[in-house]
């Protein structure tokens, strides 16, 4: 049977809330239950489970690779929080502010060897190729962090590195829950393909949908402060690109620049550098240029069309989001 | 056939510095070849291998998992040492000295999955067994690391919460690396059991002959300062020993909590404290026993006693070093 994506998801939401992290010394465990416990969209260990459904229905098998997953995902979370001295993830104090910076360190280390607990647990037969693919991703990732550090130091980042830093930091960790949960269930090397670009490419729309939501969303649903990127002056789409203009260039440099600002005058002004871009109808092509693409992909894959559907509205509705 | 301590020795060595992680970024990479090339015992990879041999003469296929447990040993060195604030590790910056912290964080996750794609190499038919007893070992490593952070902060701490610190932080890993050394050339469940609790007796052995030869070693071929340990009130064997004895607590605590001392004194005096209780003779007694248990379990392992021969000797250089 074909599960939904809302099936799916209250699978996933109450596998992660039964992980109990509750070994001694609790100072080391404790905080991996607080930061699984914070929650968040859960979208790569529902989309291993997807990809696995879409050729075999005892989802149970996926579940010990989409929770994998979504643990290293937090560990990632974890480590970069206390890399970029962030205080807060998901309206609460991050690990290294409730506990300490070694804490944080430490647990997240913890984390990262229970996310290859879990997925050690894949059927023998297919562990290798799931577990060469999960260290590679895991790689890439950092990757994707040490870059999106490096690119925090540097205002000439282009349009084509900074892609290519989403999709190390973001986009594979997709393709990887969406290839890892269709060789799990025995799936054709093309179809384990297919699925994995479908997933860069709405990794890389979800990335860049990120970057808009941020400067356009809507308050009332966004979550976060709108502008909190423009604020500290964080990298995105939308300021790189902004940064190419020569006319727009000197006007952005002297807001980054700035040290004493007034926050919401500073929001303001960015957001009005954008808007003479028109830079939110750019950022919406593209995001609708990659979500294309990624149908393309998934449109590949050789099952049924209708037992695409699930999938196919999950991308759509990342890409169509408010918060 | 058999190889030798030397000949296994010379072989990881090569294997190790031939490892090259040159990818980009470069900062996230360098530090790994770094810290790799500082050297080390390389106690751990060469029991993996030397297990391996006492079934099967093709040790070239016991290789990943020596550079796996390598790797992973360098790794908890990394972010141990950025822990601990440690400045030098082999007389060389620590990786958080020359680089930065975010580095060394960063750097030291890539580590551990380098160490999981090695692990990862084990034959298949192992690989479920290799890697979960890899995974085990690794988070109890990280159990150890935090108790041994918050034992600092204590007065208290008893011999055999000591005891079980120092068998989590460093003789699990001497287990591990026999266990999957012969779990990965096929040996029976009974002689890979035995050899686990050689590793960990020779293990707690190693580690107490550390604690000692901080402050009874030869100056000349120890390598480090003597007395270390004393300066930074390291808990160590004798330290916790001496703080349980009455007559010795109020002398050695005023130690232990003065800020302004000329260092040669400190040591002195609390080497005299060590004296009086005739610690040494009691840290050696306590070697002997750990590793006459470690050889019990050793001559378990059902092979020749000949082809053992190699790791009895290797236990026994261990624990008559001098460095």
């Amino acid at each position: 049977m074909l599960y939904t994506f809302s099936d799916v998801l209250k699978k996933i939401n109450n596998e992660v809330n039964t992980l109990k992290f509750e070994g001694k010394p609790e100072s080391l465990f404790a905080p991996i239950d607080y930061i699984l416990e914070l929650g968040g969209k859960r979208v790569r260990p529902v989309l291993a489970v997807m990809a696995y459904n879409l050729y075999k229905d005892d989802i149970e098998k996926s579940i010990p690779i989409a929770l994998g997953i979504e643990i290293f995902h937090n560990f990632t979370l974890l480590h970069d929080d206390l890399m970029d001295r962030a205080d807060k993830r998901r309206g609460k104090p991050t690990v290294h502010i409730k506990w300490d910076d070694n804490t944080a360190v430490l647990s997240g280390d913890a984390m990262l060897i229970e996310s290859y607990k879990e997925i050690a647990k894949t059927d023998p037969q297919y562990l290798p190729e799931v577990l060469s693919l999960f260290s590679t991703t895991a790689t890439e990732i950092c990757c994707g962090q040490q870059l999106d550090m490096e690119f925090e130091k540097r205002l000439d980042v282009s349009i084509a590195e900074y892609l290519e830093m989403i999709r190390l930091k973001t986009a594979v960790l997709l393709g990887c829950a969406l290839k890892c949960g269709a060789l799990a269930a025995g799936s054709s090397q093309e179809d384990a393909e297919s699925l994995y670009d479908f997933g860069i490419n709405i990794g890389l729309a979800f990335q860049l949908m990120d970057d808009l939501l941020d400067v356009y969303g809507d308050p009332a649903t966004f979550g976060k402060r709108i502008g909190g990127d423009i604020l500290c002056n964080k990298k995105t789409f939308l300021q790189i690109t902004a940064l190419q203009h020569e006319d727009s260039k000197d006007q952005l440099l002297d807001w980054i620049n700035k040290i004493d600002f007034d926050e919401t005058e500073k929001i303001k002004a960015v957001t009005s550098i954008y808007d003479e871009l028109n830079l939110k109808q750019t950022s919406a092509d593209i995001i609708h240029a990659y979500y294309e693409k990624g149908i393309a992909y998934l449109d590949l894959v050789s099952v049924d069309y209708a037992k695409k559907k699930e999938l196919r509205e999950l991308a759509k509705s990342l890409l169509t989001r408010d918060s």
